[in-house]
């Protein structure tokens, strides 16, 4: 451990961040020699596994089938649909070589894949019956980022992109889908205790290519949003120009409808963002590498000792036999504080304390992370107790999170008082008139912030503006809400 | 299902491979835009996903720690250790431009990442109490084969490349890693019952950079053997350019000594390879995606129909409930018949047919694919027959491959008839002097022969050449065996 620790939140929340992952041993930023690329570390390895099994399992449970297609998708097919290409191509990492020829085609490197999926599917999909098609896959993805890049939020090498893909029938069973990945994604972040707003991007804002967009976005420490998550109708933009055509119910050809839906590591971000405090991170014990960590106390004389680390076997075992990740720290080059600093930062949920005064007595000290409390737990209890307090800590943070969180959504009746609490660091709701120009105007005039959509009726139980309520732009009559904010 | 199966033996085997991959959907190869590359389908993802399993299982049981790394090396990364770039610099691609600007220093996609990781492990290791240090990864990497490329054989895109990586305090303690990787490799191909030789290859076939390679090869149904996995003693050949220093025991400043050892998708080509027949694929319990398939037969009647549909539910929740991946196949439009072909094809182990004959007689019938044999199951025994079917069925597919195998391993006492052998499809042993000039005189004296390599005898148990043998190049008294045989 080195350095000063930056504070989480305000305007060192960036170097607050470097300085958890590097520590942590999450994820190394900074040092491989190509800009906006980072390693994952063992630690942040395991913790990025198990989110992945999360998101895994939810995609299976509703009909998504893994697939794997190339990286490199030749310009001729990349090229072929041109809102897509226009939306893209300044951001692209291109092929140009290979061994010791230049090629014919050039090759880019995915930074998406609805074009290389929608040329297999003109083979694969024939007709209705096949339908719904629900293919995903977890992988790389490149973007040459202009803006400044972030470790694990702006990145030219999206490593942990889940990418999924669907064709259906017609129209609105595409709306349809779209309404069930919204949902599968409200569950993922449920399930990691990570707060989020859903809303439907302005036309300006949405994927290139798609109908609509709409997204899920939390909020940073330093209060800036981030985007988490996005679902897109794409309508049949890419059905059309790759001929993914399919005989209907009706016998008559058409083109399939598709969506498409995205998430990234920006959900570790966003678990490290959260879940975290002065002492480093804290995981739910889903995700955490080492769930219960048994730390023995050296006793006065050796005998003691002996048997205290015995003694710190025997719990770790009944642990583990309790179905937990364990680890027993028998490090001898350090004292029991050092490592419950050690532990501490490394978000290890819980401890248990062994020492020569627990030898005999039939009880153990458990210390929970989350709330930096310790308790006597006597050991035929344990399992049970340890149990029911992994419970409650993913409560705990989950509660702890969308705390901070909600504080932080704000209405606000005029522009200026908006604009006021967007510089402060919230998100902030407006009643609006319904005219993107309105929300255009916004964006233009005020320096550094950001439309972040609008909230959807069908998702958020949310009331309309009051009558009489009056769009804090044009002041015509306020038809639905608008959040503005500051993104990361 | 289309057109003729070609037959998997001779020289249609690829014809066949290409055929079978197809047909049993796993991997859709020759249609993507992109020479060398080609799409894992759902079912052929679920088996690779299980293969990735066990061998992620291995590698973490014996203490290796998985990380990522980036994809793209940076020219003067990759230019610096200047044997290993002679060695890849004809096969590897460049990626030069991002967005609308050519790159100063140009990217190359990972053909392996020995510079990228003795790149970081300058940064992370300082001295030998952090040794041994044992990573591997799981991702794509890239050749651009001259060769002919071949579904999963020789692709451009390797998409399965588990790469391991290690650094140790002495050259012997990486001798000794390099054997604990032969032992891992050889219980990974034990599990999924995958013949194989291993042999050092000779000095002009080493990985660029290595001290030595040590490779696993397999032989396909052509009599051509296949590299299915190697193992390498790095020396300090990539420590010593990239400053990977530590402080030794005695306290003096020395570089690591490194290994590193890979498989790729050639395992799930040659489980398809050895484990199939003339009606297509059979797979392991352990890594089929349906263990047991029930295939309801329909009644006379309406009544009969609906009541053996039930009774293949019921019977499907008890193979279930056994802890079986089950499948009950209900298509209405397809005769029982064309149900087994689809299945048999796909190398589903385990069928249970449930027809009108089995209402309420407390039996089944069920059919091991690899035997093509029937039997009828009391259902009061069936979950611990099952079980027992599924281990005699690993066996059987394991035993059946090494037989065919072992009969193709000869040895011969003339070159001449070492290589009318070789030509017929084996892999031949012969006396040799251990001089390697003789081995690169059979090879370039026998047009399409190649050396294997040299048995391992601290790894293989195996006799010296008798007393009085001659090696079958120069004459000379032989001291061991080198073998040959045409190489995929």
């Amino acid at each position: 451990m080195s350095g000063e620790r930056p504070s989480k939140f305000g305007e060192s929340f960036s170097e607050w961040f470097s300085w958890i992952i590097r520590e942590a041993e999450i994820y190394d930023y900074g040092r491989y020699p190509v800009k906006g690329m980072g390693v994952w570390m063992p630690y942040g390895f395991q913790i990025r596994r198990r989110v992945i099994e999360i998101i895994r399992r939810l995609l299976d449970e509703t009909g998504h089938e893994e697939i794997l297609l190339p990286l490199l998708i030749p310009e001729t097919l990349f090229k072929k649909e041109s809102e897509h290409v226009r939306g893209f191509e300044a951001e692209v990492f291109w092929v140009t070589r290979a061994g010791l020829n230049e090629l014919d085609v050039k090759l880019v490197l995915r930074p998406t894949s609805e074009t290389a999926l929608s040329y297999m599917e003109s083979m694969w999909i024939k007709g209705y019956r096949q339908l719904p098609k629900k293919y995903y896959q977890i992988v790389s993805m490149f973007r040459y980022e202009t803006k400044m890049t972030k470790p694990m939020i702006r990145v030219r090498e999206v490593t942990m992109f889940k990418e999924a893909h669907t064709a259906h029938e017609t129209f609105s069973d595409a709306e349809r889908q779209v309404m069930e990945a919204v949902d599968i994604y409200r569950r993922f972040f449920d399930e990691l205790g990570i707060p989020y707003l859903i809303s439907k991007r302005p036309q300006w804002d949405k994927f290139a290519g798609a109908v609509y967009t709409i997204a899920f976005d939390t909020l940073l420490p330093d209060g800036r949003a981030m985007q988490i998550g996005t679902v897109h109708h794409l309508g049949q933009t890419f059905s059309s120009v790759f001929e993914v055509r399919i005989q209907r119910r009706d016998e008559s050809l058409d083109f399939v409808w598709q969506t498409s839906y995205g998430i990234s590591e920006r959900v570790i971000a966003s678990i490290i963002a959260f879940h975290s405090d002065e002492r480093g991170l804290i995981l739910m014990p889903k995700i955490a590498p080492i769930q219960v960590v048994v730390v023995p106390i050296p006793g006065r004389d050796e005998e003691t000792t002996r048997r205290v680390r015995e003694f710190a076997r025997e719990v770790a075992k009944m642990v583990s036999d309790a179905g937990f990740r364990v680890r027993v720290d028998d490090r001898e080059d350090m004292r029991p504080v050092e490592k419950y600093f050690y532990w501490e930062l490394k978000g290890v949920p819980i401890r248990i304390e062994v020492g020569p005064r627990e030898l005999g007595s039939g009880k153990v000290v458990v210390f929970r992370r989350d709330k930096l409390e310790k308790r006597q737990v006597e050991l035929g209890n344990l399992a049970e107790f340890l149990r029911e307090l992994a419970r409650d800590i993913e409560n705990t943070l989950r509660e702890r999170a969308w705390s901070w969180f909600r504080e932080r959504i704000k209405l606000a009746t005029s522009l200026e008082e908006a604009l006021k609490l967007a510089k402060e660091g919230c998100i902030v709701e407006i009643p609006w008139c319904g005219d993107e120009r309105c929300l255009q105007r916004v964006v233009d005039e005020a320096e550094g912030i950001d439309v972040i959509g609008i909230p959807l009726p069908t998702i958020e139980s949310r009331e309309p503006p009051k009558d009489g309520s009056r769009c804090v732009v044009c002041g015509a009559q306020a038809r639905w809400w608008a959040r503005i904010g500051r993104k990361c």
